[in-house]
């Protein structure tokens, strides 16, 4: 089963959206769910949902390491036409994940206690970001 | 068809799973396994199991790309009340898996003939660590 | 349904493989596809296929990140016997995805518009890589 959820971002940082994948997605029995960002300057990400400073912290951590073009340290780089923002998404989205899994039993996701379901934004300027949801659901035990 | 095995880990570093994983799940004919570690703090690996120097240095990279909370490179950091060792466990556990497939043929794991599967563990603290697994069976050719 | 698809690499860099993937691999129906890479010194991306500067800038800002062994900065490493790019290629490996994820639909795989599948060579050898393809096609609707 396939189906798809969208994401709108307002600038770079982290979106939880458990909820709102809970709310759409209709899951049954046993089996698998897998996530896929349509995109190559933003990615998905699962990461603690208790305490906020913990998606600020890896926001602030990934920008020190990529940070935007115009930063004397990234003077190599030449795919700057798109803005200083740009090459450094292209370059986060390689480094963390395009494409996710979480196993399904009873119809439930089979998060952590702490772990929740994040849209990682790395362009500045708002964005609809397209996740596909793929469920496969196993067969029923004979 | 959803299992789950459980690390013990003793502090920073790589644990190879590789037996255990052989030992405790049963598969046959072909299929997909997937990997899903149920925590913010370690991740899933697949790295060369020959030379103990590998995941040796593997740990001092990650070691020195993402210090502990209390090095002056990291004073930004807010998530610093759970012990300097926290907030550098998530950032490497958002750039390392949290899920993994492998291909299953014959009932064999096709892993590469130098890869096996590791639970990289990011805090100093000894952890139970639990990994979901799912199989998902391909049905007989007609 | 499992296959296995090779790519010939010469030397670091990425190797885009969409268009021999979509030659070699039949795909009908929905479900999901998953790529796995049966080796620890290169990786599985998607990444941006429009404007070639973008693998480039990819592959420069790892070798930054991740330089060779005998670079003064990565004066730690044990791993060196066999060449100076040996440990940095398992770095890379570790960071970079090992299996990816693509929702299929209708039979084609659902990339978004500037999405490619690459082959990233962390070695600077030429290398036959082997990637394992598993297909699992959804039941059709009752």
């Amino acid at each position: 089963m396939i189906s798809e959820i969208g994401v709108q971002t307002r600038g770079q940082g982290l979106y939880e959206f458990t909820n709102l994948f809970r709310s759409e997605i209709r899951l049954t029995g046993d089996g698998l769910v897998t996530l896929f960002v349509r995109h190559t300057s933003c990615s998905l990400l699962i990461q603690e949902n208790a305490d906020p400073d913990v998606v600020r912290d890896l926001k602030a951590f990934f920008h020190c390491l990529v940070p935007p073009a115009d930063d004397p340290s990234m003077h190599y780089l030449r795919h700057v036409a798109e803005g200083p923002d740009d090459m450094p998404a292209h370059i986060k989205a390689a480094m963390l994940p395009v494409s996710l899994n979480v196993p399904v039993r009873d119809g439930q996701l089979m998060l952590g206690t702490w772990q929740g379901l994040y849209l990682f934004e790395h362009r500045t300027a708002p964005h609809q970001r397209r996740i596909a949801i793929h469920f496969s659901r196993d067969a029923a035990a004979p």
